[in-house]
């Protein structure tokens, strides 16, 4: 009897240790994201391919892992992306990890979701200059591709619509859980240090999390780029504004997801932002009104560098050969 | 003793049975070719990041993947390739698959090894743009390429050597056995079918075994294009002439590998073939002076196709972030 109940008390204590961890969590305005559980593996393995081919582009040599790119953090690491032709693109490129946690896609938030997002940069003449009929007629000229696609879809006829549901399907499964900061959020409080701490400590006192807050970090809000003072740019992009025309729109942007900031460089729409330092000093001041000192900004850094979780891990995807009808590729045509 | 006899006499038929498979397929012209065995493993995993890091270009755009992808056969399937600041390049893309079979690297060999030819796009105006100096800048400037380098090469310092001797190593490990040609000549006799056996037949039968044989089926010599008659093509390349200027050489090419011939589309130096069937009908016209049926025409793309082997498969590599120090790329800059 001694025995079981101090079994029972132990189980007790067990059960009792628990909430409080999940409580601490539970309290912070940072949730941890857990990993993807894709409903559909044949979808999103065909996702894949096609997030991985060329084809869907006019050239023959752009794909969306040119300008998101899974070896980096889902992005291009340029301040505004190359497209056809080496078109310079009007925007950096935002990661396409996590996107499926933002309440709309594009920095303006013209798409609502993955799936109309991923429509768009095939048709864009500055981007894969292609159109969703040809890209069609590619995919459907070569039988591997409609044998994928009849599996998945039951549909002898590929049609766009199928094309966006699989590449968002692959896009919602990469996610990146586990960062040191999840850790500590889930009661590992050796994963993250001192340092690190104080940081999220101070982006929380500073104001950040007003914007930058949930599961992504960011992602969840429409603000305005240059509140405490105007945002100099040389770009013309004018946010929210393109959509809806009215002023009040003008410079409201999507807050971006700072999960794995680290890996996305360079930093906001126009990507004039090189380094985190940059970042962090700028929305202090245009946002906040806060000019950090130089210590304040290295920890809120560190504590950044604590947000890049596990990066997704997947085969290189092999993609069936273009057959005599399929449509050639025209890098070098008007 | 009638069972021993018996097994005895079971086991001899066994090691009598054996050899003529091995027989035959040493008496063909065509070998079967073994999957890799890495000697360096580190090394590969270092080669398999810099094979795929755009920052080894000027633009931050273009890897050595761009134009040897390996979701499409280590080719790009386009007619020359697509450079920095979408420049037209002057000759198609040769695989990099089994291209360690290769008695040089280059369609005019200029290269003798992988390692010597991994230097040469880095460092190419048209191609990825940059210099060996800058390339090794940046990767010194990113403290994980500096741990694996120190790991694998034993030195703080990296050099261009050291960049080219790791993506040679990844690219040794590039070989496709298994295909269905390679089971049919291990003694799998229905691992082709009567008509790419036939395909076969007319293959060695008609000449083509002169150039194309051994393991890479070609790669092994510098052959003449247009043998019977001259090659008609708008290309400038003018083969091994370039190299020895020697009139001997005009048009001198290394004949290509043809394993995964189906996947390497569209074909020859100046990629003027976008068909297999067009392939085989020049190539019998210009270097054999024979014009295939149809039907023979159809036979031997089959048993072209037979060649395709199991492609690499591999983790997509994740590349370490760039730091403040690391130089930035410049795409749009002249």
């Amino acid at each position: 009897m001694i025995m079981r109940a101090l079994i029972i008390s132990l189980l007790s204590v067990g059960t009792i240790a628990a909430p409080p961890v999940m409580a601490a969590a539970a309290d912070e305005p940072i949730q941890p994201i857990e990993a993807a559980k894709p409903k559909n593996e044949n979808m999103v393995e065909l996702g894949k391919m096609l997030f991985f081919d060329p084809r869907l582009s006019k050239s023959g040599f752009i794909s969306c892992n040119s300008c998101h790119n899974l070896s980096m953090g889902g992005s291009d690491n340029l301040p505004s992306s190359i497209g056809h032709k080496w078109h310079q693109g009007p925007i950096n490129s935002p990661t396409v990890l996590n996107s499926s946690m933002n309440l709309a896609q594009f920095w303006d938030g013209r798409a609502k979701t993955l799936k109309d997002q991923a429509g768009g940069p095939i048709a864009n003449p500055g981007e894969m200059a292609f159109s969703h009929e040809l890209a069609v007629g590619v995919l459907q000229s070569i039988p591997q591709y409609r044998n994928r696609f009849k599996e998945v879809f039951g549909s002898d006829k590929i049609d766009i619509g199928m094309v966006t549901d699989a590449i968002a399907a692959f896009e919602e499964t990469l996610v990146t859980p586990d960062s040191r900061f999840d850790k500590w959020l889930k009661g590992d409080k050796a994963a993250i240090n001192q340092t690190e701490r104080e940081g999220y400590n101070l982006f929380k006192d500073a104001g950040c999390t007003g914007c930058h807050n949930g599961a992504a970090v960011g992602g969840a809000s429409f603000q305005k780029m240059g509140v405490m003072e105007p945002y100099k740019t040389k770009s013309k992009a004018e946010g929210r504004f393109a959509i809806t025309g009215k002023d009040a729109d003008r410079m409201m942007f999507k807050v971006p997801t700072l999960r794995n900031i680290e890996l996305t460089y360079p930093y906001f729409h126009d990507g004039a932002a090189a380094s985190l330092e940059d970042a962090v000093n700028t929305m202090g001041r245009l946002q906040l009104g806060r000019n950090f000192t130089k210590d304040e900004n290295a920890k809120i850094v560190a504590f950044l560098k604590t947000l890049t979780g596990k990066q997704p891990q997947f085969l290189i995807p092999i993609l069936p050969p273009s057959t005599k009808e399929t449509p050639k590729p025209k890098p070098f045509d008007d």
